[in-house]
């Protein structure tokens, strides 16, 4: 029988969750869902997203995609889903799409947002989704830096070392902050062809030590050279990252 | 020796909180907040709200006052209770007042905020903060019966049976929706000298059957004139209800 090929964008609060991939014994978004769909279609699934987001990162629209034989109706299985999963997992879209769609190996490009807040008191309601960072920092420096990264790169200098990737050459899209002086929010995009292990986290990292005044504007390129993980900063916090969306 | 009174502005998540009111073995808001300020002053003192939050509602600029020997300076104090509190606990101001300054008796007006989001699925970053209701809503006419609440009125009717106050008559200030259609987000503020027990959400809960088509517009001057809490609407959720200011 031709099984049916299921398309999800996901959001989902990672403050909770021991990250994208299934781990037995931890709460993990692809363990929750799989096991939400085993209970809905009585099928164990094996449920493919554009890419495993780390625990405690947060996803606006993940995209995520599953072979079944089942026949429920895209819409039911959306509302049986979302009624089994906790809230902090939803469901927003499901859609029949073509048998060889697969989330990983076609997607083009992703798109991740760093949140960090530079009030002096993070609110109740903001602290699992920024890094809260209540220091004087060098706002233009961190523009002017941004743009660095631009362009294909090999990005080994903001890649865990021990990431065991073919290779580590990428290419940023765009590359941004955007300033909300209202909430005292600074916002970082990132859009890129694709992503290595803690590669965003790292950079906004070493981002953080241009805007406090450690490392000077002129050395992301040198550290992006250098291609050496030990010449960059530490990594953010994790709270603070949004898979906001995947293109295909 | 003279004890000094200082006044709080608190924010809180009130999720994983049983309300304000200090109870043995449970989480409060007024609990939580006494034992962060013993280990920091090592002193019991009595917290005095501008008034208890039920369990689940949430805080924007809660008020608070306590006496205290300890000559800890109001900026030190604050920043060692909020390294002592959890982070669904933010102190985020503090100030020393007049001797004779009460946060509940002194209170003129009190300003509460309820959240509903019409959306289809309730985003996962939303779940705390709204009331979810996907249905279709009048809600040209729950904002005519908005306005059948202003002034003072006995409001018995829109308080729990069982509360034990000297008085029902409340004086309502402002009482208006605003309607975010981009957000598909509903807000319902209202301000008054004084709220009965769960009065803001019995009233939500019976604009909420206007809004469904359960009630007319007109009913709600009659179900107030009963004095009668069977005739109004059921009561809604707690995790809507923000208190946003309190006026002295």
């Amino acid at each position: 029988m031709a099984r049916r090929n299921l398309r999800l964008e996901l959001q989902y609060d990672g403050t909770d969750f021991h990250g994208w991939q299934i781990q037995s014994n931890l709460a993990t978004i692809q363990g929750t869902l799989t096991e939400a769909i085993r209970s809905v279609t009585a099928e164990r699934v094996h449920v493919i997203a554009s890419g495993r987001t780390d625990a405690g990162v947060h996803a606006l629209a993940q995209v995520c995609n599953f072979l079944t034989e089942s026949k429920i109706p895209a819409s039911s299985l959306q509302k049986a889903l979302n009624s089994q999963l906790c809230p902090a997992i939803r469901v927003m879209k499901i859609e029949e799409v073509a048998s060889d769609f697969h989330s990983r190996y076609h997607a083009r490009a992703k798109h991740y947002r760093y949140c960090l807040l530079k009030d002096k008191w993070c609110s109740p309601f903001d602290y699992r989704y920024v890094h809260h960072y209540p220091r004087a920092l060098d706002l233009e420096s961190m523009s002017r830096v941004a743009e660095q990264v631009l362009g294909e790169h090999d990005f080994s200098a903001f890649c865990d070392a021990d990431s065991e990737v073919e290779s580590r050459v990428r290419h940023v899209l765009s590359s941004f902050f955007v300033f909300d002086t209202r909430r005292n929010l600074i916002e970082y995009n990132i859009c890129a062809n694709g992503f290595l292990h803690h590669m965003v986290r790292n950079i906004v990292g070493t981002f953080l030590e241009v805007g406090k005044g450690s490392l000077g504007v002129g050395s992301v390129g040198t550290i992006l050279e250098s291609r050496n993980r030990s010449n960059a900063g530490p990594t953010a916090p994790a709270k603070g990252l949004f898979l906001v969306s995947v293109s295909y």
